[in-house]
């Protein structure tokens, strides 16, 4: 298949490294044939190459440069937008910045236009499924071509792929999880006596929280998720705006060191649920006990439980997800195109 | 597809109640053309009907009757094995009674002479994928047949379907569970103060325990399941009997009580895991702290921990299985054969 990725990043970067059999996995490419006739980025130049990419010296000399150089004998004057309108490839990888204020823009576009053009579409930004998956999966679907989104929630960790394949059947009535690790992580610094600002400084330091942390915080990337999650799982059309929102603002912070000294704990909660027909989807706090599923995840791990009709609640549980795992999920979405004999 | 069924208790029964739509799932057979020529049983009679059977007629003669009877014209003189060499089908589902002692037997003969004759296999049994699954799987390859098994472990809830669709390409590195629901009620019941002769009885009650209790127990069920795990996600070729396995019988009971005491739990834990190229398999108790993920699964409730090289460690958990639980098994994988285009 041919490729064309749209941003490189930290995921994109390390797709790559997967791809080029680091760290020590060349048997994942047995059985996925891909090409990368082009590369953008907003900001850092791009590549193209009808005959394929060389995947590794792109990533060392972005490793070295910062950037793509005009003298890459695959430099390339296209933009992304003009990149997907007009390179020859089967897949769009979609991982630019996330942008919620611009409703999933400039990503909304690069998306509608692969699909207008029959492309298949792989995306780990949240932007374009949290405020416009029915349009999308339809304009796929009129155009006999896939939008698969595996890293959008809870990155590798089965989700979406698990709806389509282990719970093909059921009817979805209710999801919750604790979704967003930044947050979570500042929870748990909280509880041991960190300050707010020692904790975000902690989390940035760490690499997984934004330079504006209220994205994390206020419940953006969460509000984000569980539109994905009541869109593609329970067909409702909520944006994250319309998710009933409550951030770290809201919380009195000394009560997350008091409800430890009770045997709970506060956590950062998720949810959409049909009642009536109707799905509401919220973000905000609740206090758990000790003993609760939720309350076991520390540090930057995630959960999501999911209700159906025709089975006992289920629950995925991951520990602590890396770039990897957002990595691994967008190459298991080219897999499952893969399979689909592209 | 053209059904025979082996065995009509629990999970048959209620696989064939969701098929005629019961409770309210008639949703469910869009997609899912499914023709049941053949019911059989040990001791309960036999049925055959080249046009299909009336999967109605039959719940409501074995509810009223215990058995089928030879006044129904779709009876049949054929015993189980006749009808797996005999008859015409697409797909055998294999729901005799479990028999570890017999190796499996005599469903694996079932399983072998199905595939044989290039069937299709769906099983709930975990006697012959525990003994005999990398046999089973290359004489499946070599007839171009598939053999599915999504029940064995954890019901319905996703593993193999886990393993095949959304960790395509990772290696599992170790899994570990509580996959014994007995066991599990067994322990909640005797932190609470009950004996375990009551649990026990409490648990056959409940209709979730053998008439003899030693299978769940001793641990023979968790080590066919972790079994089956070994040589399904990680190719080692581990029998039941070869499972370091200690059961209820080593325990102290007291001392389940007084771990609660001390903030922890008594959990029976099954786990396989590569060493060095080996993977070595055992079942028995462990002690978790109250904040450990295992420590929150109550009464009948399961959880599987697996840790891969790409990704970081998932966990699943199902709250409270039930039968309904297994036959939803059951049906994905006659609708994952369904998508297989037969």
């Amino acid at each position: 298949m041919k490729v064309l990725c749209i941003g490189f990043g930290n995921v994109a970067r390390s797709l790559a490294r997967l791809l080029i059999g680091e760290p020590s996995q060349s048997r994942l490419l047995s059985g996925l044939d891909l090409q990368f006739v082009g590369v953008t980025s907003a900001s850092r130049g791009c590549l193209e190459n009808k005959q394929g990419l060389n995947l590794s010296h792109a990533l060392q000399e972005i490793e070295e440069s910062g950037r793509f150089e005009q003298k890459n004998p695959d430099f390339s004057e296209l933009n992304s937008l003009a990149a997907v309108q007009q390179l020859d490839y089967d897949v769009l990888i979609e991982l630019s910045t996330l942008n919620l204020r611009d409703k999933g823009e400039p990503a909304l576009t690069y998306l509608r236009t692969a699909l207008e053009r029959g492309k298949h579409c792989v995306t780990a930004n949240k932007g374009p499924i949290a405020f416009a998956y029915q349009e999308l999966a339809s304009l796929a679907a009129k155009n006999d071509s896939r939008l698969l989104f595996e890293s959008t929630v809870m990155d590798g960790a089965p989700v979406f792929n698990l709806a389509r394949t282990a719970l093909k059947g059921c009817q979805i009535c209710a999801v919750e999880g604790i979704l967003n690790s930044t947050g979570n992580y500042v929870l748990t610094q909280i509880e041991q006596g960190t300050s707010l600002d020692e904790a975000i400084l902690k989390a940035q330091e760490g690499g997984f929280a934004e330079a504006d942390p209220s994205y994390d915080l206020e419940g953006w990337d969460a509000a984000a998720k569980i539109s994905i999650l009541a869109r593609v799982l329970m067909d409702a059309e909520i944006t994250p705006t319309e998710v009933s929102r409550r951030g770290f603002s809201t919380l009195n912070l000394d009560e997350i060191g008091q409800a430890v000294s009770t045997g709970t704990r506060v956590k950062m909660v998720a949810g959409a649920r049909k009642r009536s027909g109707k799905v509401l989807a919220e973000v905000g706090p609740r206090r758990f006990p000790r003993n609760h599923p939720f309350a076991t995840v520390d540090g930057t791990g995630c959960i999501l439980r999911i209700e159906t009709d025709l089975m006992c609640p289920l629950t995925i549980r991951q520990e602590s997800p890396s770039v990897w795992d957002s990595a691994y999920g967008v190459l298991n979405d080219l897999m499952e195109l893969g399979d689909g004999g592209d």
